[in-house]
């Protein structure tokens, strides 16, 4: 089935305790195109600017089912820039500056010949955009947005009205709490479902996931990495859908079941995307790579 | 396999959001002894003062398993007494005092008939003390301790030197990290192996543990409970330890398997504990009611 993504390329500079990584690939579409193309092709719809490196495109073209079609360049605009650094403790982190660029201009246009895209990921944005890129999407099979507190504090009324649209949404945990004013993140995600949607996906980052559905509940801890593996975890929420998502994709399933095989898939796969700067460790892996850690995982978190 | 459990016996009185306990049963054996009950026979060693109630006593008797011939009673002394706060974050507590009667005293004697016991568990007090109340097990086979910052602050080589001597041991994330001064819950235990240890368990509370042992790493989400359930987090711990313990004793192993098998045990008995105020819950349920949250628990936990 037909894999598509709206958001964000980027270029980032990122600062770890360990390390720093200038003007690499970034951005929610990159790293969640590479993350699903293991799985199935995945289309992208976005917009850089004229300053956007040749080199990143050629990075992303590396990755064999990445489509490229939709991606908009605008010669006059700049491309969305991002920088940051990463604590001792990397669970947090610091913006340096962000430079929004074309993501203050319209959004970017959906090509004619992507309106037949079934599974639909909107990555973090504005609600309002959002709505507005997923009513191009008419024969939808799938449609899950990703959200943050920013428009759960300025544009609440279109989070909700964008959830009566959506079959998943998927949050921080802090953002599931604060939605819903709720300090529980299983009662706060079924009060989210009253909102519309068939399911929740609650980030937990280090400590996992957990998926509200409305046919059932299921819990996930995150691959437990050894510290010198964890370099930079910039675009691991990105990765994650990405996988999640490339995996019901190329299952064409959208059930509760195939929903929770789903966030192993994404958990796995953003455990590779974690493990160096931008996208370099996804460029080096194979799907063999990606099996093989999946069998590790599952014995990991056999429970019983 | 013979059990025993060494730790404090105390009253407690709780204030969370919704409600309040005064003058319940608490501390480490009562908790760890009620949940491992379900599963085998387990001895206590512990002391309370002439002030401890009749009824406390009759509680602890309701559950078939509990051997009391351990239990000292100094009549003259005053029973450890605990009380605190959950905030509305029930992550959160403040303790509002702490009164140590009889666990400022020698530490309780250990029968002569208990000297055989094989599977020990060390609740949370001074590591000398623990070093000195496992001296009286010669024929241990499977031997862990729980500890808490405070010793790791104040009794450091004490502590390093009961790690030599234990097969296990438990404590908290944050914990693991201070030991060790490493920001990694995988990367410090496996430093904490290096001290003696065979495995480590960490702790997370909600979002549940990580096993490091030499065979292996195991890691196990927390059952996903509802607000509603969530009563008096007090003794989840302790209750995880004694469902984690009982189920290594009730089967006589201690191979890597086995281990990761009992972490899910301990959660799926902690769930039930938080469920209300002291022992309330777990005297209501059955090994029947275990078993099927245990199904519950697989079905939400199952990786792809």
């Amino acid at each position: 089935m037909s894999l598509i993504v709206t958001g964000t390329i980027g270029i980032d500079t990122v600062h770890t305790p360990t390390g720093k990584a200038e003007g690499v690939p970034g951005g929610s579409c990159a790293y969640f195109a590479a993350a699903a193309s293991f799985q199935t092709p995945v289309r992208i719809v976005a917009a850089v600017g004229g300053d956007w490196p040749a080199e990143h495109r050629t990075i992303l073209e590396s990755f064999d089912n990445v489509c490229l079609a939709g991606l908009e360049t605008r010669p006059d605009s700049k491309t969305f820039a991002w920088g940051g650094r990463y604590l001792d403790d990397m669970n947090q982190r610091e913006t340096l500056y962000t430079h929004l660029g074309v993501v203050e201009e319209d959004p970017p246009a959906v090509p004619e010949k992507y309106r037949d895209s079934e599974y639909v990921f909107l990555a973090n944005t504005h609600p309002g955009v959002q709505a507005h890129l997923l009513s191009h999407f008419p024969d939808r099979k799938l449609a899950v947005a990703d959200t943050m507190d920013l428009w759960i504090n300025i544009a609440r009324s279109e989070l909700v009205s964008l959830l009566g649209q959506l079959d998943g949404l998927a949050l921080n945990y802090e953002e599931a709490e604060q939605l819903t004013d709720t300090r529980n993140p299983v009662t706060a995600a079924r009060k989210i479902l009253e909102m519309g949607p068939t399911f929740v996906t609650v980030k937990k980052g280090e400590h996992g996931a957990i998926l509200v559905h409305q046919d059932g509940v299921a819990v996930l801890p995150a691959y437990p990495a050894e510290l010198e593996h964890v370099v930079d975890p910039t675009g691991a929420g990105d990765s994650f859908a990405g996988g999640f998502m490339g995996y019901l994709a190329s299952t064409g399933k959208t059930d509760f079941r195939s929903i929770q095989t789903a966030l192993a898939w994404g958990t796995v796969i953003a455990s590779f995307t974690i493990e160096s700067f931008g996208l370099n460790r996804l460029r080096e892996i194979t799907r063999a790579d990606i099996d093989e850690r999946m069998r590790k995982f599952q014995a990991a978190a056999r429970v019983g």
